[in-house]
């Protein structure tokens, strides 16, 4: 962690950690074939691969042949809505609460003849449940609800909302890229047919993910050229990303529940101080929200402002999403809980890892009430 | 490069160099913030992003606003066909010895409704341009020609493309991934309108590359989310990829002239002394020819077997390109410049990097004699 800063924006993204970069070192300079290729280096490259791929499948409970290594959660997102549209007239059902690389490919999807509902959610983030029942029908090809909320961090039901989209024929996935190795997720328990997770979000290298798609699922490229991962995704294996993506699943699930402990320690923590705050508020969930998430509003204060003015302070933190920082739009997922646009852009998010010390929390929770009075205007 | 291997399969990727791998390192485990993050880690990151996009656009001769970094060459080659594809109707006019992010993708242009025209190569793999302006019409909104072909090495005329192009309203695009570095383009000089390349053919990292799009170009991304990238490739960036890929282009550039003279000296040595090999023949063109790709047949051999013989001396080489390793069908590019299949499968790729030395060239041409009697059935 570079000295001066206490990183609180673990849901933007996460320090790679150093033994995955250790593990990826020798892939860029010395076992850096192709894994296509015939010859010994690129029958290497291949174990890497297998390697990697069993580990990410051992986390979701699945078989190594149902991983796809994609550049992302985006891209994983991206295919599990357009590459199981079955063409004009399907229409897939969603939420209010999802990330951009959902709702902006549903609009894909209407761009391409199809249709799209988003279900709504009550003012802590939980889907409606008999709403995502309801909307359901014969045109559904797929339902996706995300694991958990990347802003104010709810814990969905993604076993009964797989259930729902099962009882009417339609096809589940769930974009877990905030919520994997942060929650107890089974792709075969929880009824999972398609999965997205992200590198970057648990400690690997940014620029891979992973999508779990379920032996059998009629599911066509979106990217089109060599035929790698199983004709799914075309394009020279990213060799290092894949072997760090494959350690970083490796040292979070070997960790898992002693993490999951102590970052709900340290977040439950600053929940309790920063409601005393004056002005203060939690936004979301006290339970069913993930052990890394703290969300908050502030009366009468710009959240823009105070990001900067906690960043001179030496802490780095966010509003809402990093995919929306800058923008001068009330978050989605804010409005969708039924905030005022006023108390969407007073937002705070402080999104831990098991990383973060006590001391980190001790300085963030002595300069904020500073910072919250200064950026009130 | 690991002792013991003479890497001769620099086509189908190439050692990520220490420098590349060193100036990615901090981004990794200290500066890893998001770049769209508002606080200073985040600036950080967008500060690297601006200096590499500077370096690919340096290296083009094109505007840093004109660069989209991506995962990859296919992802780039997929981005110019779809992205600018206007819909049923449409027509791309490609050549017949594409890569297969191009030919797979001319695939989906016509499943979307459109039409796809496939030019013909001479006997050395020279596109025919007057086939190509014999088959524009109102209806083609691409062309998409090769820089250089990833099989057999022969550079393409690619102004007069450009040129044939517009001169019928159509917008051009090159697939550069072998190309660049290792031959003059200036996208703006050439009239190029897109050009897709990737970091791990020039030394640098696997997982990224880079798109040209020549600023006005009507152009809709092939991925939905955040809108990173000028709204045209939404994603988390990549930031330690991209360090890389600009650190490799800029260690490329600087070194090209010196670099192509050294690879083509050692190009030259290698056909002068393959063709003595009784039953041996140069694929390909003498002149317009890649400085690093040598290829060549063999009278009564199987390639796959000459690889693996090869590969059991130390020396790593290939068939045809890596997408295709394996696979038990001819290569279409050798099928286009009139091989018969029993010429095809007897093919030998031998593609360089100035990081190979004369001894590692000693080596390949004192063991491929014996390998080629060997497997001369």
């Amino acid at each position: 962690m570079p000295s001066g800063t206490a990183y609180f924006d673990n849901a933007a993204t996460t320090m790679t950690l150093p033994e995955v970069a250790e593990a990826m070192r020798p892939y860029f300079t010395e076992m850096y074939g192709n894994p296509s290729s015939l010859h010994s280096m690129g029958a290497d490259a291949a174990e890497a691969l297998r390697k990697a791929r069993k580990s990410v499948a051992d986390a979701l409970g699945c078989y190594p042949s149902e991983i796809i290594f994609t550049a992302g959660g985006t891209e994983s997102d991206n295919m599990a809505v357009l590459g199981t549209f079955p063409g004009a007239g399907g229409r897939v059902v969603t939420t209010a609460i999802e990330h951009s690389a959902i709702l902006e490919t549903c609009g894909e999807v209407r761009r391409r003849g199809g249709a799209s509902t988003l279900i709504p959610v009550d003012s802590e983030g939980f889907l409606d449940l008999s709403a995502l029942d309801s909307a359901m029908g014969d045109d559904v090809y797929l339902v996706s609800v995300m694991a958990a909320n990347n802003v104010i961090g709810t814990i969905e039901d993604i076993r009964e909302c797989a259930k729902i989209a099962h009882e009417h024929g339609a096809l589940f996935h769930t974009d877990a890229v905030q919520g994997f190795t942060k929650m107890d997720i089974n792709v075969k328990r929880d009824g999972i047919d398609m999965l997205s997770l992200s590198g970057h979000k648990i400690h690997g290298p940014k620029g891979i993910g992973a999508f779990y798609v379920k032996s059998g699922t009629d599911i066509r490229p979106i990217v089109f050229g060599g035929g790698q991962e199983n004709g799914l995704r075309s394009s020279t294996e990213n060799v290092p990303g894949i072997v760090g993506l494959g350690k970083a699943v490796d040292i979070a699930m070997s960790n898992m529940g002693g993490d999951m402990r102590r970052m709900t320690e340290m977040r439950d923590r600053i929940i309790d101080s920063v409601l005393d705050i004056p002005g203060a508020a939690l936004n979301g969930p006290r339970h069913d929200r993930l052990c890394n998430n703290a969300h908050f509003r502030f009366d009468g204060v710009k959240g823009n402002s105070l990001v900067l003015a906690l960043s001179r302070n030496g802490v780095a933190v966010s509003t809402a999403s990093a995919c929306s920082a800058g923008d001068t739009e009330p978050s989605h997922v804010l409005s969708a809980i039924g905030l005022t646009p006023q108390q969407s852009m007073s937002a705070l998010r402080v999104t831990l890892s098991h990383l973060n010390t006590d001391a980190e929390v001790d300085l963030l929770l002595k300069v904020l009430p500073d910072a919250v009075r200064e950026c009130r205007v």
